[in-house]
């Protein structure tokens, strides 16, 4: 692959003809239109046209992505790799997202396009990539060694401040690492951010000062408006907090940009509406794709799901996902912290261990498996570090909670 | 409606139960999770919790949405309309779209899932809206009645910026009211944006001495990072221009509210990669709820396809777009100019007159259909306004061709 050269891998399908298919993309990406144009000269297409480099067919399918009325089978399928030039689009993201992904999707005579994969050259390393990262965070909460052990406010929504503090506190006292907002909270009138602030740094600051350990929490920040996310951001670095909760979707990359450029907060994200990106196989975007974006903005944790997570997504593609988040894009300081939540308890850290590259570098996330846990949330943080310590040492789970009441009753609640 | 609620109609599908997908989504959305908690109080629930409202079935499928391997139909539907508490959400659009729309997609047990429309109380129209709409398209481009014809730059990309000011000239010559840069076009090496203004604007210029008329010209400012935008934003308005285009997606909510705080341009908003949020019928979101939200936060000309566009939207669903923002949220004032473009020529004016609430108030986006007039650009602009005339006197266009030279040559072309 040229340095001068975007490639991005298509998922394409089509009742009719995939090379066809591919260089119509590539003319309509780049200099081409409905109708032949004077002005469409041998320059302008050596200096911007995209071209088709690979084409790897697939098995077709009899079952169109997109609905096709009155059409029929066989859909072909492929993966095509188009190459743009860097000269065509340069290095920013809204230039990268417009050119090689939005009008991909308006293509007429496709019945499905998924984005798989997006390389893009060296000149693209000036993006910033994560502040802290896994050394930032390991740094920040002081866990050494071992998954980074959180928590998450529950009820997720309809606690007044004071009520969470409270519910923070426990937490603390429980020995978890980390502790955040839901990514649905972020400054409702019952909970106005400053008022949640104010509730929750005296507790987090409370515990430093009588156990030496500073719990991390992450604040929900996220605004639509950027100037209000900085304020929000102020608010939490003034009060010595060190994270926040930010919602990249609903932000846009704009927000993040402008965020991440002013940070001084450990940034995990929450990819809630990536679904309607991914879901359907044959269409939208894959995580891996995805993820590039938004690490090379600045994301520092990265929320994913994981095993029997309680949303859609099936295991093996979480597992993928993990595996994305730890391949440097151009450098492993690139790399975000994995975190690993939805629906998890510890009876999932086995199995996470040994399909996720056998690491400890991730965080672990568990809102109803602490808060639920039949003898109280401390009990729930224990069981789920005790079900790690059988996952770094490859031991059975249920033979490791013999010695190990917390996990064993967790076991026998959600086992 | 109460006014302290947000009503949001999801079109869902699943082989289970819709009453019982409806609750789980409502809980999950505010203030459940997979398990019981102790803290979901009674007045943490009428504090937050969602309900839903309404129920209404429509006729199931076979096929589902998402495939569902091993899973068999018929796949039952339903509009389901979910009720929000004010309180929970307040007036953040990061807030809307996390809990009202981002995490919904995620839920288990659906095979299709469509936000069709969204109703926001009274304090939502606390949001900017248009700053010029309209009224403010008209009079920066004195069309004072009848469609705005505009064009655009074609090649869309790999022109210097010397030969774009050419293609200016001549389109200005050939008296269209408005010009844009591709969607495409933001800052590339070959024509970064500072070279692009001091080239274009002086014609721009040259052409308002000579004949007292402003071209409106839209220049591509589109950044992720907000600071780059706003000195493109910037660049153009000192340079004397009054219009922008922007990719909306591509800089997301957050890029748009601090770009529309700080304004002094026309906004011109692409949509592109809309589609894939919208191109499976069930999946995703309808323009209907889409729209709403980048209204609120501040486009002034909305770009929507056209009948027979080349791009893959039925004409059926363009013009529901075309009505969707005729259609006040909270004011007439909040209605962006319609901007109704892809494979335009002039053939379709008289359809979309009829189609499209016989109103004159658009824009009319013809690129290859000017450029690409056999006789000429200036022919090319004179046909479209022929075809327009012949629509708002309801005349048949074939009719009015005769009298014609243009139109009929664009019909021959293109019929």
């Amino acid at each position: 692959m040229s340095d001068e050269e975007i490639r991005v891998i298509y998922r394409l399908e089509t009742p009719g003809d995939i090379p066809g298919l591919a260089a119509k993309i590539a003319s309509d990406q780049s200099t081409g239109t409905f109708t032949d144009l004077p002005g469409e000269t041998a320059e302008v297409q050596a200096r911007c046209a995209a071209r088709v480099v690979q084409i790897e067919n697939l098995p077709p399918t009899d079952v169109p992505s997109i609905p096709d009325p009155g059409g029929n089978g066989p859909y072909r399928r492929a993966d095509v790799t188009i190459a743009y030039p860097l000269e065509a689009v340069g290095t920013d993201i809204a230039a990268l997202m417009t050119i090689t992904v939005g009008g991909v999707f308006a293509v007429r005579g496709l019945t499905g396009v998924r984005v798989m994969d997006i390389h893009l050259p060296p000149a693209w390393a000036c993006h910033p990539g994560p502040q802290f990262g896994i050394e930032g965070s390991r740094r920040l909460t002081g866990v050494r060694t071992g998954p980074v052990i959180a928590s998450i406010i529950k009820p997720s929504l309809g606690l007044l401040p004071g009520e969470t503090a409270e519910v923070v506190r426990q937490l603390c006292e429980a020995g978890v690492d980390f502790i955040k907002d839901d990514e649905k909270l972020m400054s409702p009138g019952y909970s106005a951010l400053d008022a949640r602030v104010r509730a929750i740094m005296p507790v987090i600051h409370d515990h430093e000062q009588k156990t030496g350990k500073k719990v991390m929490y992450a604040f929900g920040i996220s605004s639509a408006d950027p100037d209000v996310m900085m304020r929000n951001h102020d608010m939490v670095a003034e009060a010595g907090g060190n994270a926040a909760v930010i919602n990249i979707n609903s932000i846009g990359h704009g927000g993040m940009t402008f965020l991440r450029k002013r940070s001084r907060l450990c940034l995990h994200a929450h990819r809630n509406g990536w679904d309607v990106l991914t879901r359907h196989p044959g269409l939208g975007l894959q995580f891996r794709a995805y993820q590039k974006i938004w690490r090379l903005l600045g994301v520092d944790q990265f929320q994913i799901n994981g095993i029997r997570a309680k949303y859609w997504e099936p295991d093996d593609s979480f597992v993928r996902a993990f595996h994305d988040l730890m391949q440097p894009i151009f450098d492993p300081g690139d790399r975000p912290l994995p975190v690993v939540g939805s629906g998890q308890w510890g009876g999932q850290a086995v199995e996470t261990y040994r399909r996720c590259g056998r690491t400890l570098d991730l965080m672990y996330l568990a809102g109803g498996g602490v808060h639920g846990h039949p003898m109280g949330p401390a009990a729930g943080a224990r069981a789920i570090r005790q079900a790690w310590d059988a996952a770094a040492q490859d031991v059975d789970l249920a033979e490791h909670a013999r010695a190990c009441p917390e996990l064993a009753a967790a076991l026998t609640k959600w086992g």
